[in-house]
């Protein structure tokens, strides 16, 4: 039998949940892998807390004994930049593997780690840092490695698919969903990391490493939350057949060729394959020059969830060997003022008249150049367009030339309008 | 570099996809594993068909030509069982490593070459048998190790997807939409396979294989198609919150336990992951006890999708070991009258009176002692309506208490009815 001997930093959520997981999952992984994991040692903050005797006896506050521990690999589960980047290093010298969920960590310091772990001969696996349990960086590493990845889509952060998912079915405003979000758990009372694009921005920038072979710093991600999105364009947006996500979006424009990597509230066609995808799911949609398009779906948080993928990671650690990945290639990114692509302007009512029809607002755009497809104006006030072919001066025509307050206009990009048949 | 050669068997659809791809991408295969894939040589039945001049040189009607050239791995793409599985054994026993897009084959032989591949230290890859550029069976043997399956469902057939998505948003009658899929292309001129559910119920088999480490022939596996649909039943499940699929399921209760595998027009909730899942796309839904749930979408069938598998297993040949799994459990089939569950019962016009209305329904139904959820009356003539906690007794229960025609009620299971948050 093949024992491998296991540290754990952190016992929250999911340090917690990898502990058990590999207990109630150990003689599955047995007869799999013909592998035991076995726990020796988990490092805490607080040695005072109430813990099951078992965890009890392998506690420690000091990383250092950590180290002098009989193990093979080190599951780091503790988020955050520091202390968990100075560990992982020392682990990693001293010929250790590293197993991580942290999207932080691995966003920010990546590709410097796994430069060590290359050069110590180590590996240093990461699936559960994006998307939960949904395996979609050992799918971009090992079932896509004949295929030129030219666009990943992704609902990346379930906090804000719940709180957009609940706006647009119950018609409440941002305020009033988050307040209830919180209450039930499904944010944190601080949410700036997920509502501001935080958490969805790492992840991008873990699978946009992979799947271009670029290296595109969080800080050069375009970002923007959901905090000013508004019931009313939710509306609006759907009598047009639309949905409104947080979507993370990586493009890059031939081999080689210059890359957008971006996060923002987006529309997508009620048909688009992500467009159904509610609550605190996750979803990441792969295009692919050979295999054409591919979605994974699944729980992009939880202790389970993210237990499936550290565990996973661990019963691979000794059996898939990494493929061959540039690390170093800084790309050129696509300057913003050449986005093109379809938007949606949304218009707040007061820049509508009260007796403006749909077939009227679509004329008076028509009349000024503008290349639009759908027109709706609400009842209540406040009307929405999309225009076809955008260009980046297309917001000063509408204020020179309808007067239109720019400040009273919402612009969101529409991704992959298309029906899918 | 490290050249592999590659002998193919078939010329067709896939055949000539894998052979322009193989072209297509050689570059960036070779980039990422370091090895260089050429195909020597390609078996065809007709050797006087015109074909590019790079594949006449290397075309030959013999098999046992294939077998005399430089080649380390075969890729069948002839589809079929004979001559394939001759051809294939034959292949493994001289040490060749078989990649395989045959989902017939790989259904009903595949236990036996498996073992072949085993005895001679070979592989036996078949990725592309299942769900076209879909990486499910990867994801199963590779992703989802320490995890326990206890339930698998998908949408596997993209023919009647197409059909039965078409009914539902056109109104039309099944003959009429089959009749525009032959002759648009989605539809073979004997579309018998399809939508009989033979398909279907071969890849639900080597699903199962994996997912459950059980051997379940395919005469063993429910089967019904969809040609006895009708427009009636897909419009008042709508009306209730269903859509109607071509539903795969195997289910497995408890570790070790029975299992349950078939193959019939399934409703599903409208919020179920699959349920958006439209056309030509096919979809897998996995529910396992760490992982929870992951759903996979992608494009079932092509040229390209299917190409895409093939090259991943040839790229992974010598990468990626074999995860140990029995090849010979027989599994206990739970009996068909020990399902349970939910179910749809559809009334044709004839059995409803015109005065009929939905609460007076239910208030028979429920009068009768049967546990009915939500019924429907169209205004057409016809009704429906959910029966929870079914038991096989309850339609000559109907019959008797009621007088209805058996032959005029349709009955289906509904799956995975609960709201997706």
């Amino acid at each position: 039998m093949n024992q491998i001997g296991v540290g754990l930093l952190g016992f929250g959520t999911v340090g917690s949940g990898v502990f058990h997981a590999l207990r109630s999952q150990e003689d599955v992984i047995f007869r799999r892998t013909g592998t035991s994991l076995k726990v020796r040692t988990v490092l805490v903050q607080n040695h005072e807390k109430k813990r099951i005797p078992d965890v009890r006896s392998i506690l420690t506050t000091d990383f250092s004994d950590v180290l002098k521990t009989d193990i093979q690999v080190v599951v780091e589960a503790m988020g955050g930049v520091e202390p968990a980047l100075t560990y992982v290093k020392q682990a990693m010298e001293m010929g250790l593997h590293i197993v991580t969920a942290n999207k932080e960590l691995v966003a920010k310091h990546g590709v410097e780690l796994e430069r060590t772990a290359r050069r110590k001969g180590v590996q240093f696996l990461c699936e559960a840092s994006v998307g939960g349990g949904i395996p979609v960086l050992g799918t971009l590493l090992h079932f896509l490695k004949s295929n030129r990845i030219y666009r990943i889509s992704g609902i990346l952060n379930g906090t804000t698919n719940y709180i957009l998912s609940r706006m647009s079915d119950e018609g409440d405003s941002f305020e009033q969903v988050l307040e209830e979000a919180r209450r039930q758990g499904y944010a944190e009372a601080d949410p700036t990391a997920d509502i501001d694009g935080f958490d969805a921005a790492y992840k991008l920038s873990i699978l946009g490493r992979i799947a271009f072979e670029a290296d595109v710093p969080v800080s050069n991600i375009r970002r923007e939350g959901i905090r000013d999105v508004t019931a009313l364009e939710l509306n609006l947006a759907r009598r047009l057949g639309y949905t409104i996500k947080l979507l993370a979006v990586g493009e890059q424009y031939g081999e080689n060729g210059p890359i957008t990597l971006g996060v923002e509230p987006t529309l997508l066609s009620i048909t688009h394959p992500l467009a159904s995808v509610h609550g605190i799911y996750n979803a990441i949609h792969l295009e692919g020059d050979v295999v054409q398009d591919l979605t994974l779906v699944g729980q992009g948080a939880g202790d389970l969830p993210t237990s499936s993928a550290i565990l996973e990671d661990l019963c691979n650690l000794f059996v898939l060997s990494p493929p061959k990945r540039s690390l170093s290639r800084e790309p050129l990114l696509l300057p913003e003022e050449q986005r093109g692509g379809v938007r949606f302007v949304c218009l707040e009512p007061s820049q509508t008249s009260e007796d403006l029809n749909a077939n009227e607002l679509r004329q008076r755009l028509q009349s000024i150049g503008l290349p639009v497809e759908d027109t709706v104006v609400s009842p209540e006030g406040g009307a929405a367009f999309i225009i076809h072919r955008w260009h980046p001066s297309f917001p000063s025509v509408l204020v020179a030339e309808l007067g239109w307050d720019i400040s009273r206009m919402t612009i969101r990009p529409v991704h992959g309008a298309k029906r899918v048949y």
